[in-house]
């Protein structure tokens, strides 16, 4: 354990960003020509496709602490949420780029380890590092990401297109991840199965997203809770939505309240005529994910559940009573 | 002044998209499909282009002081060191996304000026704001781009291309912006003429990046200082650079060792061969810039100065000796 102690001080820019590149080689694709090491990178799309791209990102204290937080789940969580919003969009990722902000007196196995969690998810999505930018800061570390995709021309997947008639499907178990992170920030009374699992390890919906091209009418990623993320898709479709909550995907432990408003789920929510319902679940067998009808859409404007609305938070805001802690605030609603 | 006073944490999430949004209107333009309001942003790209892509996080603290900078320059410059980025590999912009990391007792009015420096780029450049992500923070404000162009395929400018005898240019007076930041800083005995201006309001040579196409060996942007900046070009092309210090740009109270290590410039330095040296002047004169051969590259791997490497600092580290204030740090070497 020669690194034992080493900090991030104790390298210059240079030996920083060869760290970096060594920890998450770039495997070549075709789309990528260059990458890091010039004024930017260089990417060649396939011809026929559009340009998805999507930004995020992760703050400590905001959306970890490094106290409690492994930071290799820390890594995989903020190239993770990216990643789902490509999905979302049902694109096939190109690559990212990276800005990471460290305090000098940061350990560099705790960087490490981060640049291991980035690494797993770079392979397993085949989303290479294209370049970046580092700053050193005297305040919260802070990751921001910014992902590329590509998608058949004219074939994205949008938040506007649900139609009243569709149904709407759901990914995962809603709230799940919501609930692990309560656990993992020791406040929650019981800990659902499964549910640390889901904080630390959301997987982005990729295959998803791309078979849904087709078959789904409106998509969107669950981030914030799946009534305030319903609600969005709803409002861009400029429909109402009708939740049946016995049908929600449930486990021991996980409360109605929870399953509605917990966030950072980086599950899909979409909908689709009712006239796909089998290929939908023959998806769900290929890829061996759970996918559940949950509701329908109507006309209207509103997110009813069980036919009135919700009494209770609909997820979660970064500015909301900002003079709160964020990841405390996280826990009245989930 | 009804505003007066308001401070970001009176704005929940959607106000201040909103808010961002209305301030920094995206244009349509006909590579943008889809901006803000989805999962993520859709461009079309021209068909026969490569995609470029660059980042840069701008930090309170290390890259601006909020009691010493003005908002509307803060803004224009985290936007306008992208753009420089894409000025250097010849792209022409498709627009940029945009992460902010906000103390909720911000004052509006300060997240608007910031916001109007932004739109002023915005408009002169044709760079539509796609999307992007807000956090609250604790600690310093932190502004994250990522800029995006497109580029004729197989024609964008790269460090790596210069050759021995080729002609090393420079656009404007390298070492003003720095000279202008110690005088903002109030740290400089003598100010030279424009100084400030240089700093403030760093014109990303977008144009001229572009019509360099076909014409420059490599190029490269000065972010960090000539010497500095210069010998990545020379290292990512394998050769040595000769600079003539009488050739430099200079100015009344600019020292040679501002012009040879002064950061912040936002020009491009690029190569050429000999024969294209009219073509180069005739450029200059269309853009009413100024362009300026400052020395040749030859075979070796050195950057000397007048014959022999410079005694002094080569440029900004941002992490070397980094328990000093990174501002502060800029001093000994502008």
């Amino acid at each position: 354990m020669a690194q034992r102690g080493r900090r991030v001080a104790d390298l210059d820019e240079e030996a920083l960003i060869q760290r970096i590149a060594q920890r998450v080689p770039a495997e070549p694709t075709a789309q990528c020509i260059l990458g890091i090491g010039d004024d930017a990178a260089l990417l060649r799309p396939r011809s026929g496709h559009e340009i998805v791209v999507t930004t995020d990102l992760a703050v400590e204290e905001q959306d970890f602490v490094t106290a409690r937080f492994a930071p290799r789940a820390v890594g995989h969580r903020a190239l993770a949420q990216n990643l789902s919003d490509l999905a979302a969009m049902g694109a096939s990722p190109l690559g990212f780029v990276l800005g990471l902000s460290l305090r000098p007196e940061l350990e560099l196995r705790w960087l490490d380890a981060l640049l291991r969690g980035l690494r797993g998810l770079v392979h397993s999505a085949g989303c290479p590092l294209l370049g970046g930018d580092l700053s050193a800061t005297c305040g919260p570390l802070q990751i921001s990401i910014t992902a590329l995709g590509d998608v058949p021309r004219g074939r994205a997947l949008r938040r506007a297109g649900a139609r009243p008639g569709d149904a709407i499907w759901v990914s995962g178990t809603p709230g799940l991840a919501g609930a692990g992170l309560l656990a993992v920030l020791g406040s929650a009374a019981r800990c659902p199965r499964g549910a640390r699992q889901a904080f630390w390890w959301p997987q982005p919906r990729l295959q998803l997203g791309m078979r849904l091209r087709g078959l789904a009418t409106a998509c969107i990623d669950l981030s914030d809770g799946l009534l305030r993320d319903l609600g969005r898709l709803a409002s861009a479709s400029g429909v109402a939505a009708h939740l049946d909550s016995s049908t929600l995907p449930r486990r021991p432990g996980l409360e109605l309240a929870q399953s509605l408003g917990g966030g950072e789920d980086f599950e899909l929510l979409f909908t689709a005529p009712p006239r796909k319902t089998a290929a939908i679940a023959r998806l769900a067998g290929r890829l061996e994910l759970q996918l559940t009808e949950i509701g329908k859409v109507a006309p209207g404007r509103r997110v009813l559940v069980d036919g009135k609305p919700f009494e209770g938070s609909a997820g979660f805001d970064h500015f909301a009573g900002a003079s709160r802690e964020r990841l405390t605030r996280r826990r009245p609603h989930v």
